[in-house]
């Protein structure tokens, strides 16, 4: 029997792909407003990808780096680029549509309960933000738990908290990162999104007959 | 004749004080809401002011240190205060209601430009957020300067920029580090609260009698 659900945040909660695009191009865009030199934003937008995969994504220079790039320090563009990333960020950081109605129904019946990658405040913060964190009785961050999906540990520490069999719960995940190591485990699992699961659903509200279909 | 005029930006152009105030108090509430042991918000908020006055407000640990006294650590509760701080910044970081009216008015007539104490970055936020920043032609910020008001040095730094004459200049401020330094070199001052000036206003309309008064 089915008894705990437990969720991915990022792509299968909200789009954080879009919130992603959109913040960082508002950025840039908010620049050449400011006055960068070079005018053309996805020239502009793509070194600020070079530099976000270089430095990470957590690194707190990334406008001050770009801006050396056309031999500029400006502490009026940086603040140009952050209050543009954050203004276009919290107007993307929105469950997608059918997420409200789908938990609603879900925890009538059953626990439910987050695993994600990332550090913990900063999780927290999209959930809070998100207005979903009440619906979730365990919130696993790889942050606390020292690894991250795909290792099986975080999967383990979940069900320890949960005290539930893997037989008992369902990952819900957009990611291979999701699934295969709760497959591994015997965990059921569905995807939002095109990866090869249990059940594959394209919109959220699909979960539920998944999880009707697994616990069958 | 007078050219140039500058402003302070908090507590002058919005108020600083009321938004510190409120988004301290909700962040606080945010934290006794999702759990915090400690339920009176007065006691929590002394507590906080306590730590903000020990480790200065650019510190990023406050909600850490907060939790620490009542024995917690609590990734949760860190982003409810810090969600709650944001949410409650931004509602209150709005011009006070008759500075825009009257900065287009002094545009017409005057080159306008800011002297603030802060980080740059930080500074620059609150003027784009305040919706401010097209009206001044010269952002002077102690970050960039090297030294803090009341030091004259930052306003003699204004001046060259402005290529002005003191006589030329009025600053527009709320503390007697805007007004004292000001008055020092032979700027004209104007005080938005209850500092003795040389023209002393309760709203900042009044602004507009004050510099014909001092130019006369």
């Amino acid at each position: 029997m089915i008894k705990w659900i437990f969720f991915d945040i990022d792509d299968t909660l909200f789009d954080s792909k879009e919130l992603a695009y959109h913040s960082r191009m508002n950025a840039v865009k908010a620049m050449i407003s400011a006055g960068l030199p070079e005018k053309d934003p996805e020239k502009i937008y793509q070194e600020l990808l070079k530099i976000i995969k270089e430095k990470g994504s957590n690194y707190g220079k990334h406008y001050d780096d770009l801006l050396e790039i056309y031999g500029m320090r400006s502490s009026q563009l940086v603040a140009s680029a952050v209050v543009a990333y954050h203004n276009t960020k919290m107007a993307y950081l929105k469950p997608f549509p059918d997420v409200v109605p789908t938990l609603l129904e879900l925890e009538k019946k059953y626990k439910l309960g987050v695993i994600t990658n990332g550090r913990a405040v900063k999780q927290w913060d999209k959930l809070i933000r998100l207005g979903l964190q009440h619906f979730f009785e365990e919130v696993i961050i790889s942050e606390e738990v020292g690894v991250l999906k795909p290792d099986e540990k975080i999967f383990r520490v979940a069900l320890g908290k949960a005290g539930c069999e893997p037989k008992e719960a369902i990952m819900v995940g957009d990611k291979e990162s999701d699934i295969a190591p709760a497959r591994e485990l015997g965990i059921g699992t569905i995807c939002v999104g095109d990866f090869d699961s249990d059940f594959t659903v394209k919109n959220f509200s699909e979960v539920l007959e998944g999880i009707e279909k697994i616990g069958s």
